[in-house]
């Protein structure tokens, strides 16, 4: 044990692989940017190139019926179950190079590090690709590791479509990536995963590490504020029902809502557009999306019932209506405590500083939590910036999460089980 | 004199007129929609009818260098320039049969009452259809009375393109409409234009008739609000400089700057749309037009120091940065008062209930008043709709309409010169 204390990655093999990988779907005249869309061309080589490397460690290969990707290097205790370190190799239409990919490739870095120093863990080791994490392809997104989690069913998983079409189904058949392991068969006793931060709260604070607790809470919802379109003219501003007006209103209402309970609540208008869109027509209509977030179901519950209340005032006040329809929610999760002992016990012994924080945005993790006991790790990124060309990180920040992945499996393989 | 005072068109046929050339770009599924784009193959039909209905009448056609009809009925005075009745025959691509059409339609009936009742004027009188004022094709609008009243040259408005990029000089070769008549070089002694209100006040008032005393200044801004996108799940509200956010309380600001002068001032935003438009991003740019219009030069300088403040303003309250950009104006017009008072003494004459009233919108009379006495009727029109297929008005708002038009002109005739 205590030599594998003082185990720590290659961060320079590992930067040079995260460089390599790139080439797969790296854009043409952008510094970083990638589009690694799911079971695309480029998706499909570094899929390729993943399986060769990690056959190149002597890991084996296992594919599910969804094409997620499971590479098993082997423990010593053959009745346990494998510690996942998993998150996804696809990306967003123009996306960075870290997002889903870190962890993935850090998981292979923690293998090649045991495979160096000769270590045998006693659970197996599987390094793991959820297959179209992103959602840009097929909707919804998370939804290989949400089959997995029984969240969704397979046959709803491959019936998706993509833009022009083409099921999910047809992609994974046409890519080759269609494997005969039904995705729930494989149990995991644990899954680790490392992801860039999507945020600018440690940069913000100096730390090198979040040790993620759990993630919050989503609410998406569709917006429409109908009025009157009228003619900017020759309708005197007492007559009118400016669908505008009353959005903007409602708007001001919703960032309210996040500000209420400071470090909890989030709320985002991410769509907001007003139609018919004429220079001189005050307009009929807006059409907007609100996204609601909070760690808990109370507080979503408690946010929730704010924005309908505006809702159903905007009409006495405006003589705008506006209709409120919820299209997707996703629960807070916690992850689990043992998991996140063991991340923060590794981070603390590794002497980076760090923070406890949840995860804003969702991850295979969030599905994975409810069928095995699961836990994240965060680094820093540039402004905290990702899904974006200009999403970065440095070396050390690599380096620093992979080496706290690397400690923190190595602590739950030795204590759980 | 007395029995000019007795003289009533008819307007029986002043609406099967309006009924009949509304066959000349309907639209398809609609009760009164209209697409009749400046000199597209509806137009020039329904100029080839309008040519062929004045010759029936005795008139002479003179077209200019735009396109532009004047069709002329001699007077008795060789002495005297001829007084205008006119209007337009274009509509907006989803418009409807009145806005326009009934100015130059109840010109041809009040010759064809005249010529019924044998009267001569003093003055010629020119029916006229001004070539693209809405600017629907052909951008600025109202550009043939624009170039008649010297506001632009001829070889400006020629140059101007269609979204296909035919220029107006093409499309008036095309349709055999490029005539060889100066836009300026046939004066007016005045020019009255009968139109729909395109607004609510006569009907929200129960009024028959609007005497148009002038028209509200208008300028035209487009606005850009800029602040940083971000992920909707990962940065506290402390943290952004959420776009979407500063342009609701710019909007709201804009809405207040309206309301300002209650009567005189308005405000209109007509497109507001965020970027990057994704659901689960804070916009990091909103862009958005502002229309200010008020009667009064002083009143529009206001507001727009209101506003230009407000956007200096919004950095300190929200991090995010706005720009605002002049495009168009407009100056306030004052109509010629022996026009408004010949409109307004046929108006009281005729018993219909009535009110002093400024347009808001644009119209070709804006340019005739700067070269010519220049006054408008206005009739109310249903819900204040127009520039929609649901415009609308009764046969009897469009009698009333032009038995005012026809006692006016016939007043002013009698007195002026």
């Amino acid at each position: 044990m205590s030599a594998h204390r003082d185990l720590r990655i290659s961060g320079e093999r590992l930067w040079h692989t995260l460089t390599e990988t790139a080439q797969f779907g790296a854009i043409p005249g952008t510094a970083r940017g990638m589009c690694r869309l799911t079971l695309a061309e480029a998706d499909v080589a570094v899929r390729h190139w993943f399986i060769a490397a990690c056959k190149a460690l002597g890991m084996t290969i296992a594919i599910d019926q969804l094409g997620t990707i499971r590479a098993r290097r082997e423990g010593s205790d053959p009745a346990l179950a494998p510690i996942g370190i998993g998150s996804h190799l696809d990306t967003q239409p123009t996306g960075g190079r870290f997002d889903g990919i870190l962890g993935v490739l850090a998981g292979l870095e923690v293998v090649r590090t045991l495979n160096e120093a000769g270590i045998v863990t006693r659970h197996p080791i599987e390094v793991i690709d959820w297959t179209n994490e992103e959602g840009a392809r097929f909707a919804p997104a998370m939804v290989a590791s949400g089959v997995f989690a029984g969240e969704f069913t397979l046959d709803y998983a491959l019936a998706q479509k993509d833009r022009d079409g083409v099921t999910l189904a047809e992609a994974l058949d046409h890519a080759g990536f269609a494997g005969p392991v039904e995705p729930g068969a494989l149990p995991l006793a644990a899954h680790f995963e490392l992801h860039i931060e999507q945020g600018p709260v440690l940069e913000a604070e100096r730390l090198e590490i979040g040790v993620v607790e759990g993630v919050q809470g989503i609410r998406w919802y569709d917006v429409s504020v109908k009025g009157q379109t009228c003619h900017a003219g020759t309708t005197p501003m007492a007559l009118r029902r400016d669908a505008l007006h009353a959005a903007a209103r409602l708007a001001i209402a919703v960032d309210a809502i996040g500000r209420s309970d400071p470090g909890q609540s989030l709320s985002t208008i991410g769509l907001f557009q007003a139609f018919p869109g004429s220079r001189n027509t005050a307009p009929g209509e807006v059409r907007m999306t609100v996204d609601l977030r909070h760690p808990e179901v109370a507080g979503l519950d408690r946010m929730e019932a704010a924005l309908a209340a505006q809702i159903a005032a905007l009409e006495g006040e405006t003589g705008c209506t506006a209709t409120l329809s919820p299209i997707w929610s996703s629960p807070p999760v916690r992850f689990d405590p043992n998991v996140i002992a063991a991340i923060a016990g590794a981070t603390q012994r590794l002497g980076y500083t760090h923070r406890a924080m949840l995860s804003g945005a969702g991850h295979d993790s969030v599905y994975t939590a409810r069928v095995a006991p699961t836990g994240m790790i965060f680094v820093p990124c540039e402004n905290g910036i990702s899904h974006n060309v200009a999403e970065n990180i440095t070396p050390d920040e690599a380096t620093r999460g992979a080496n706290v992945l690397l400690q923190a499996v190595l602590d739950y393989d030795a204590s759980a089980g």
